[in-house]
């Protein structure tokens, strides 16, 4: 394609000749440095590149809705792990929710909204393969990065497949103002669960009893012996506990486990911007003593099944059942920003960036 | 029941009226003090005790073998676990093969060999719900408190159960020389796997080799990076861990384990003789980004299962395909010295004494 004259609207070529949209150029974020410890704006750079021809089984994207994560600073390390590290001068990843603006693939045409594993650009080629189609008539395009995205299928197969919660156990959710832990705490009450949330300020304390349900609510914060907390939160212990957070939280979660108890190991916030090993009591004589599972996931382990587990939150969604909170920044250039956020524990629920 | 005149032999009581041999008396071992770290003889005592006469449903039993079991530490604190603690001036309780000397139970007639839960007594009374008939024609009895008893029914439920080997994977058993490790090791062969065996002595190391077929056999006292050991024992990294030991050699272990692992906890037996909470690199971590399975199991948790354990365990020994070593001690009074020997290493496979 040969481009003889054109006007440039921000990364958006016209063609004057065919009167066509070419877009050429995009702006990326990448990954300018490693972080050591907590990330900072300074290990993120933004680019301009171009764009390649559209290829057969491909389709110019145009991002809407951007998803940021916290296992996405797992990713800024150059550490082995359950997904590949992030490359320097290379854009962050992440799931991202985009208008089809132009296609040349037989499975999506002009105006279809997608979700995908996509860079941190505001325009994109993409592959037919990596991406699925959404309906977005009955539901926020947005929700597919949360409730129905990665965050709720991972609560829901976390909870359902791991920790197999049975009306009247206590269900104990740390970073349970999360995008993931919100979701896991209403299944656990669809299930008849007694429900203990751990989070840190006292308006996330608020939320989660008065709009989410919630039985108790500790915040790790203010609370002086969270081991005592714990106890007198859940009089008959522990069953099943939904980890997010790792560290002393978590010890004293262990210290009130119950016999043939379920930990389910989602997240380790606690612990993702630490630079040393990590130490703390060893848990295995607890596990032992008490016959207890504990089980690291990542929700792709349930790839087969993400179909069911779309349709049942879907359903509990449309039902009321089951209620879903955003924190939605703007602008694409925000993005890092947005990240950073998470661990400073600024949002309550699914942080997305509009674009 | 009048005894008017009597000769006393050892423990038995000849009524020279009725010419009826009467068991009045019995020696019995108790816990005389709870240890602080490595028990010693002191916290054990010697006592002469009556026993009760024999009721309905009752038989009088004469100890024939005793088994000595690392998780017989545990019971010796007071401390909430899979098992009650032992109590203070009251026997200690362990697996038992012993023969009926008189019986008024219809399930059993003396001469019956049997297998239960029972007081380190020489002799006594028990009911016929506590115990299990043993055939000894096939198999010595002691195997019963070995392969084919705790030991060999740990080993199997927790490898086949938790473990789930598969044939090419690589399986490493921490306390390999001990009851449960020899038996665990032999099966991974069984089921084709690359078995790498950590032991604490260069005897128990060629053992394991040479009579056990291990391929790789770790001397933990004797190797100075004991990561490193490991990672060159095992080049496809580990994928199935049975733990008997924990602390230290376990670090090394899941700084080698695969994703989708499955560590199986079945003993922590470096620290039942610590007195301070053991602290150690998290783990969590580790586990989440490898999406690795960890569980603590009691044999119990497995009871609905045991015949089938015992038959299959039974097979592979008369086949040869299991092969099966005690140390016997020999003499009641030796029960003591012969549980604090598993603390210092001194045996090689199951450990029981006879009477």
């Amino acid at each position: 394609m040969v481009q003889l004259r054109f006007i440039q609207f921000g990364i958006i070529l016209l063609n004057l000749t065919t009167s066509k949209i070419i877009v050429m150029k995009t702006k990326q974020i990448v990954l300018a440095s490693r972080p050591k410890g907590l990330p900072t704006l300074k290990n993120f750079g933004s680019q301009e590149v171009d764009l390649p021809e559209i290829n057969k089984g491909e389709v110019l994207l145009k991002g809407m809705f951007y998803s940021v994560d916290p296992y996405m600073r797992g990713r800024m390390n150059d550490a082995k792990s359950y997904v590949t590290p992030y490359q320097i001068d290379q854009p962050i990843m992440g799931a991202v929710v985009a208008l089809v603006s132009e296609s040349k693939s037989d499975m999506f045409k002009m105006g279809d909204v997608v979700v995908g594993l996509l860079p941190w650009r505001e325009a994109f080629i993409a592959s037919e393969k990596d991406l699925r189609k959404i309906d977005v008539s009955i539901i926020r395009p947005s929700y597919y990065l949360g409730i129905l995205g990665m965050p709720g299928l991972t609560a829901y197969f976390g909870l359902m497949r791991i920790g197999k919660p049975k009306e009247g156990e206590t269900v104990v959710v740390s970073g349970a103002a999360g995008a993931v832990g919100v979701v896991v705490g209403q299944i656990a009450k669809i299930y008849g669960c007694h429900v203990v949330g751990i989070a840190g300020t006292d308006e996330k304390v608020k939320t989660l009893k008065e709009e989410f349900n919630f039985d108790e609510v500790i915040n790790y914060k203010t609370t002086k012996d969270i081991n005592k907390a714990i106890a007198h939160a859940c009089p008959k212990g522990v069953d099943v506990y939904f980890d997010n957070v790792g560290g002393e939280i978590s010890d004293a979660v262990i210290s009130n486990i119950n016999f043939h108890a379920r930990i389910v190991l989602c997240g380790q916030i606690s612990m993702y911007n630490t630079t040393d090993v990590p130490m703390g009591p060893r848990i295995q004589p607890m596990l032992l003593t008490r016959s207890v599972l504990m089980q690291g996931f990542i929700v792709n382990d349930y790839q087969s099944l993400f179909i069911e587990g779309i349709h049942q939150l879907a359903e509990w969604v449309t039902e009321g059942k089951l209620k879903y909170t955003e924190t939605v920044e703007h602008g694409f250039d925000n993005l890092p920003n947005a990240l950073l956020g998470l661990f400073t524990g600024e949002n309550t629920g699914k942080m997305v960036v509009e674009a």
